[in-house]
């Protein structure tokens, strides 16, 4: 008899009642009640796990099973029995438990609720709970959700190079790569290490940003996107800080900075209904158990406008505010967390938050007409803060290699970048969505390691 | 008035025939027929350009629009002719040419057809010439392939670690990271370099693939698959390394190697399929200017059953064949690429050749009841040779010990990965596929460096 999915128990259960099927998984719960018992089996492949019964009298190793503990892995054959309109609507009754590997009392997860820290600590098996079933299912509909938005709209999926000299963040924020033997160095005449005898012959980095690589291609298919794995070397132990992480980075031509705004708001709102209309039970688990208002919070989201506002009035409703600010608002400054939280508060909504001071941006943003401000857009959402960053690139050669002057950019390694201004330069816009920050939105989860499945964070690279 | 896409403006020709529109995009070539002239523009939301007619008599910059150059970028405002039964099925007679960015002679990509390997020199600006045009739609459709194909058939896409200490390729053969200043370089007593000291406290490598960890969550949820960049250090210049690919590799709990086969073969077909269905312009390009007979490979890829053969007897088969072998097949020994070309003309199509002998296979793989074989498959394609590589994992605790002693395997290293068969432990199988490879397959593109955007090789790490 061929094995059928848990899911596929639930979708039929009307039609498969009376019916003899075979299901495999691992168990989370047995309850013996002697002579009959239930066993509680999860395979995954949906969020709820199925009740199986099993009788003294049915099967030939019941004690056995009676006592098996919790992540032991078996096969159960078994009569459906649908009973319409019960809260437990689809049970199985075993015929037959074959045992495929009973886990000891030296396996991490038992019965009872684990804590949130304690199962970091085991990030192999997490994944088993109900909590990080819910999480990563979302994390996976949710990936889905944004390839499909994209491609849908015509977006051309880019693969933008992992190992890079190049990169927008910076290289001090990044990691280095080598081939080199760390006890035999070889050296130059003058006495530094001599990268000319690593593999690409000189020093490369990972990336943490395709943004720049992006806008090739986006100066070449008009509107492209890319969802892959960034890095930052930031020794920072916060909830929000994450030195591997997951990046999407639309870029488009021929848009500004509205036509951007647009097409971020419109593609939030897809992807969280797509995971509200593809992961209810999940989304139902977080709302009771991770948080509360956590379905109504998504539910709004799709449904309100977002608002959007210049850096310098939002500046001037924080100065109004009455509150005790641990930062304090200023025209040229930054927006602190503490900010975003009033902001969003006060719109009762997501806020975008354009035009910023070009001193406390990047060069490659396009400056406006008023000379201080750049074309620059964060995104902030109730709960969450900021959600994504974009702006409308400088497209015009001279303006951005002043702005690379001024802030120190050296042109000689982003040359074929800026020549993009050379070559067919047009108005367009980009922008960076931290996926972990999405993943923690739509779960309520608060801890960027309980949203990726092996967190890397300073002096923490395990598994 | 709006913008709208060369794609749209095809797919919708009939309904806008007469009407006013604008649009923007690259001019490819510009042909000047004295008082009026043809500009052919592409926005590459399409694979094919659109013809711009523009006259002396109705726009007021003629002279200035005849000189463009290829690259310079446009923004039109026209009228859309429509010819039914006619080649040229849509032209835009041009009443407005907007000049955004008129290139110079030092765009380098001229009208005259340009080297697929001069092209390779300037990756940033060659996704605009029609080859790789189609190469990298070819990528983008196909990526969504693998996506929708594995979520709809209820897979988990996990996003394993990047960055990692336990690989299941070896470490010699990985990319160390590190955060130390090479110039100074922190050292412990006995005068090793002193990684605790680095961001992790350790020596991390970034990965060679995703299986491990793969593996730990398909013990979870039953099916998953990842799809993201890998790495390798192979000092190799051929036409098929690469030092950074993307590999999907999927991972299915209660599944034996003849599931793992079904699933290959299926996921196969329709990614083909699916690149057939949406790309056909992309791929009549290929197959005129790249392989001849690549669509007609591709059909009937998806409708030949793939054989299935043990090594022994392949290696039979290769023994019998008047051929005279470079590598000499040998009962224990490898499958090199001049005996996959001799196996797929044999079968004139696809085959999976499995249960490899043990000693040339990885410590994981399934040991075979004959003790000298394991349950490994390789797929090998017409053209292309090996495609895929998988195998039935091991899942007895102890007789993986015993082959990680027997191969050297550090234990202490993956002893969380071994403990996933104490603990709820089953059959279970994956497979990689080398995404490049697929690319390369599905567009006849003969040089891996030519399918991936920014390719990193030896020696060659720019942009």
């Amino acid at each position: 008899m061929n094995r059928i999915e848990i899911k596929e128990v639930y979708q039929q259960a009307q039609s498969l009642d009376g019916q003899r099927i075979v299901v495999a998984g691992w168990v989370r719960t047995v309850r013996d009640v002697k002579n009959f018992g239930f066993l509680e089996l999860n395979d995954g492949t949906c969020f709820k796990s199925l009740q199986v019964v099993f009788e003294q009298n049915t099967i030939d190793n019941y004690d056995l099973v009676a006592k098996l503990n919790t992540g032991s892995s078996v096969m159960v054959e078994g009569t459906v029995c649908f009973t319409p309109n019960n809260k437990q609507s689809v049970e199985l009754k075993a015929t037959k438990v074959t045992i495929l590997n009973a886990t000891d009392e030296t396996y991490p997860i038992q019965k009872k609720r684990s804590s949130i820290e304690f199962l970091r600590e085991i990030a192999y098996l997490r994944p088993r709970t109900n909590l990080f079933n819910a999480v990563f299912r979302v994390r996976s509909v949710a990936s889905f959700a944004i390839h499909k938005y994209f491609q849908d709209h015509g977006y051309l999926y880019v693969h933008t190079p992992l190992i890079t000299t190049t990169d927008c963040e910076g290289s001090d924020q990044m990691f280095k790569i080598t081939t080199l033997n760390f006890d035999h160095l070889p050296y130059t005449k003058d006495g530094h290490v001599d990268l000319s005898k690593d593999l690409f012959g000189k020093q490369a980095f990972i990336t943490g940003s395709g943004q720049l690589h992006g806008e090739a291609f986006a100066l070449a298919f008009s509107k492209i996107y890319t969802f892959g794995p960034t890095f930052r070397t930031e020794k920072s132990n916060t909830k929000t800080h994450a030195n591997e992480f997951w990046m999407i980075e639309p870029e488009i031509a021929f848009c500004d900075l509205d036509g951007l705004m647009d097409i971020e708001e419109d593609m939030l709102k897809y992807v969280v209904q797509y995971v509200l209309d593809h992961c209810p039970e999940e989304i139902a688990f977080c709302n009771q158990f991770v948080q509360h208002g956590l379905k109504e919070k998504l539910e709004t989201l799709v449904k309100s406008d977002f608002v959007r506002i210049d850096h310098k009035d939002v500046i001037e409703i924080l100065k109004k505010a009455d509150v005790k600010w641990e930062f304090q608002p200023t025209e040229g400054g930054d927006i602190a967390k503490e900010h975003e939280k009033y902001i969003t508060e006060y719109f009762h909504g997501p806020v975008f938050i354009q035009n910023w001071p070009k001193d406390i941006k990047a060069y490659y943003m396009k400056l406006n007409p008023d000379g201080k401000t750049v074309a620059a857009v964060d995104l902030v959402v109730p709960g969450s803060g900021e959600l994504m960053g974009g702006s409308q690139r400088e497209e015009d050669y001279q303006k951005i290699l002043s702005r690379c002057q001024e802030m120190n950019v050296d042109v000689k390694a982003i040359d074929w970048y800026l020549n993009l201004r050379r070559f067919g330069s047009c108005v367009h816009s980009g922008f960076g969505m931290g996926f972990e920050r999405l993943v923690m939105y739509l779960t309520g989860i608060e801890n960027i390691r309980d949203s990726i499945p092996f967190p890397r964070t300073p002096s923490n690279c395990q598994y």
